[in-house]
């Protein structure tokens, strides 16, 4: 289905080149400011136009169009709505006869029964990261009235995702996080603020009309113990089930991570120190499924754009033969590094839920 | 909550030294054969007993209580309980003032305000994976029966499950697991099938008093196109969901996973042949979060087993001192070696409830 | 929450006087065709302005918004909205200090903290019908597709609301309905089809200021037997959960309803007659919760409208008196005037949901 | 789906002659003390052996086999479970052939292809209120903990129902209740608490072999504003959805209930009165949807018994004639003597869940 939650629900709408794209948020409690303005930073970290982004530009003003009052929510479904306007469809229609590789032209034909919306991705377009990274803006002004047990919410800025690897290329100062060391680098690593080999990467991989991929790491820093459930609705089932809802998601791993896989129990489990605090983070936060009060910490695999310009096989359905694609059109060469506010946006509307659900 | 699933749903319940565990199973469409037998192959997988694994022993005989009637599912919730009778529930009466580290004692006294069951890790025991598994043989059955596109059910024997690294070493004749060649090791490593070297590693582990993880590598064989939805219930959101449910996991990744984000588009992609089907299956069978009719393929990564005799650091909160623990009782050395068929079970369960909701 | 249904969900979205208000159905198959020229007919009979209705009229005009592709459905969530334009909010400031008898005005703020959007009735108008009957008419052509067990669909035109009883008279012609004697009168009385007796009645209240009830007939004329489940999600349950979600719904009887609780077993029971069918329809259609292929027969009770010129006893908070209210503005005498189509709305909603469910 | 509620919810399972009925909860918050004796006083009122109710007698003794640890609940999953001992399952067998009008016979049969469990109606037996009863005992405590806004929680005994006609025949004493005017007569009419001419009806009817209906009223005495929400979760819908699942309940209505229909708005309107509490209840304690602070009360209609001696018109699938059936076995000539502390245990249920996800 095309919402998730229990007590904070979200639901997506759109195609990337229809009129609309939105989203609707339920359950959000009333009295919580809201302005358009207040979606502005989240949604311009997302925005494409630098260095290894699309240069299809949108100008991505959030319309409120329900569930605000005078400045603050009502409490009724909160409605947000964004228009497309830089739309080439003309790009796309060649896909119908000539599925990309690696996207879901193909699968969404078979599933639908060629009914899809082709244009631009039609629904399964990563412009629909748009709404998504909306309802994060929310969520994350949810959490921080929340709290469930010890009285500490998560701060407005305390859901953090940032790339710590491109194109395979770890950050050079890349430590893995734990509430020992906070992350220092900087929470989204707009070009400005990208590693030189990295920037050296993606020219490379312009060149070659080719893309990369890229790790994020998210890390909700102060969290109340509590969150989560024993079986299917663990803290990582939640949170995973969300993440994966992203595009081009390949994995996801939490605390050491497939890591742990290759430890002993004795090099893995945190010792627990004074008041019950863990003295290492190797579980990521959690235990049992259930928060720790440590910091919630996961990488995600982000894998290369599969639109490219370089010559790819794939099967050609209108003449019936095996043919060779060169993508055209406007594409990211790395999406990843639109992403990480996009994870902070699916990791902040799971927590939401799970807080209200405990509220 | 303690249920998963929109059409066929799985609710678990019991403690670990409580007088009965169980499943219901609701959405169980009726006309299934089934009988007690049934459920013995794969919970014979699961049994301990073998080097490795905990000399607590249980009969594990399901008792199938409603929604079967001469042999038949009625169409009614299905339940299935079991008794627990080798229960020694004086081995955990210490680690209420002490918790164990990597458990979910600590979580769970915080969540639930002391009164959880501290038996034996209570409601968070391993030992809920037996109904999971039960409910496994039952979605299996369904899958058998459903189609959806091709008319391709997955068969019984369709969803598989092996070891692929334990320790830290891989198998050695591992290969990534592609369509084009398929699985040949046994889908359950049982003791007997142990490679030499995970044997020397186990009884290592056994010596020092250490535990170990483990990689299973699962994969659906024949499976048609069309399973999941974009976005919220993508084919990984709802697989990873479930998976992430077994206590213990620490990671997921589907096709070349965290090895996407590694590679370029003209790698990761999977090129499309003649019928448009892939010709390799970097993407794990899956693109938009659908199934492409190619093997879905993923990973899990399970940690070593918390439980350990090597002293280790932790709280105790009788004296209010850190304290030294050895953990006494009976324990897995490397739980994983019982897990493959409990990842198997949740993927069925996953695959029934799309399979139903959409045949 | 604001949504329903399991397989086929609807919700919506919009407040009296904000923008836009809308509605987003997911799991809407693809391939059905639809266009905005589909909606006219029961937004048509939605429509104020005739006698014993509000003279706000609102254009109504249909926007879809997504899910829709050349003409067709496509699988993706389906957005219709509905711009307001003709709204009076100085009509309303009022009521925040003197809430109306009968009405919302004080349980919403007293639940939303005084956050609510008063205008109108906000997110509590009937103006929200508006694209529930939007919904309705999408999930009468689902209906029309489908069928669960005797390929016997329910046709576009199969779900049939009227009124039978308003201001206390009976339809002159009543009769109660059953598959033997199927309804003859108008499917919704248009203020062309009223009867005598009622305009008169209908003159009389505008005339006082007051206002009148209705009673509501609504006849599933062909229904496969097997539609609905033994308890949780009976059909009565699933009807009677989306018609009390309408406003100002008093009451619910299916078949004999209350009066089968004054009737004997063999009065109230349907004698079985050749190939199972039923002889009479005193279940109205249903035996355990279940469609038993006789036309599904309910009747719904709506209160008068709550909004009266007639002076009232209200509460004053800005004074903290007691006061007379004499309510303003534009409202319907009998609202359940234009309720039969959104009684049907809500009967097609559910059983499109069941018969995915089961199709 | 066999289960209901979101954040407290309840899941049954069994037949009535299988070997084992049970329900489970999920959600139940720990530390709320609980134990086997605390299900009498309500099982006590659901047993059968008075004039009137059927001469099956159970022990109907729960087992509580998860969820609880040293007298309160732990917050993991809390299964009630029941054995069947007293089961004629001989008298059934006629019914496969025979279907009984005004049963699921014949629903059932086609909705599950033939494979239902007819012994006793199987899992659409009334004996399936029972461990519904043991689910409203674990809500009414849940309740009584449980405020949202003023601080006022429905208190166990607070959701009161009981029988105000019987046979057609009104309680001598009944009054339509409001707030002003609290309910006087026995909440459980025990047959020893049955009125005079209610008596005289039964023995009639038992002479008969007929069977007679009922009607319920509940009232929750004390309860808080703000429960429910607007459209899909209205109080009504919850309550609604909730009640239909007990077998044999032919229609509902809150406060002045259809009456409502036949009255003008000045008279079915409550005044608002100080403080903003209404004067009179004809709204039965509910505006937009949602609890306004008084009572709320609504009545049940429950048709008679299907099954009775006297004899009906049936078809005989064996021989394909039209056939006579005279029902043997043991029944209730009245099963709504019994249906109090059902309707009781459903509306403690929704509130239940209601509170929950506020709180």
């Amino acid at each position: 289905m095309n919402s998730i939650g229990r007590r904070f629900r979200v639901s997506i709408f759109g195609e990337s080149h229809g009129e609309l794209i939105g989203v609707t948020l339920d359950g959000v409690p009333a009295g919580i400011e809201l302005s358009e303005q207040d979606f502005e930073k989240d949604i311009l970290r997302r925005k494409s136009g630098a260095k290894g982004t699309t240069p299809r530009i949108e100008a991505d003003a959030p319309m409120i169009v329900s569930g605000v009052y005078e400045g603050h929510t009502t409490g009724a479904p909160l409605t947000v709505a964004f228009r497309n306007t830089n739309t080439h469809s003309s790009d796309y229609s060649l896909f119908s006869a000539m599925p990309r590789p690696g996207h879901a032209d193909l699968t969404a034909a078979l599933k639908w029964d060629d009914c899809q919306d082709p244009r631009g991705g039609g629904h399964f377009s990563g412009r629909l990261t748009l709404p998504i990274v909306a309802a994060g803006v929310v969520a994350k002004k949810v959490l921080a009235d929340a709290t469930i047990l010890d009285d500490t919410p998560v701060s407005e800025d305390g859901v953090e995702a940032r790339i710590v690897e491109l194109g395979g290329i770890p950050a050079p100062s890349r430590q893995l996080s734990s509430f020992q060391q906070p992350a220092q680098s900087p929470a989204s690593p707009q070009p400005e603020g990208l590693y030189p080999e990295w920037k050296q990467a993606i020219d490379a991989a312009i060149n070659e009309g080719d893309s990369l991929g890229a790790v994020i790491e998210c890390i909700v820093h102060t969290i109340d113990p509590g969150y989560g459930e024993p079986f299917w609705d663990s803290i990582e089932s939640a949170i995973s089930h969300a993440v994966f809802s992203i595009p081009g998601v390949r994995g996801i791993e939490f605390g050491d991570g497939f890591g742990a896989a290759r430890m002993k129990g004795s090099e893995h489990n945190d010792p627990i120190g004074p008041g019950g605090r863990p003295t290492k983070n190797g579980a990521g936060g959690i235990n049992g499924g259930i928060t720790n009060g440590a910091p919630i910490v996961f990488r995600v695999a982000f894998k290369p754009t599969a639109s490219i310009r370089k010559a790819q096989h794939t099967f050609n359905f209108a003449t019936g033969q095996e043919d060779v694609l060169e993508v055209p059109g406007r594409h990211d060469v790395c999406f990843a590094l639109r992403a990480p506010v996009v994870v902070e946006a699916m990791t902040a509307i799971v927590l939401a839920d799970m807080a209200l659900l405990q509220a």
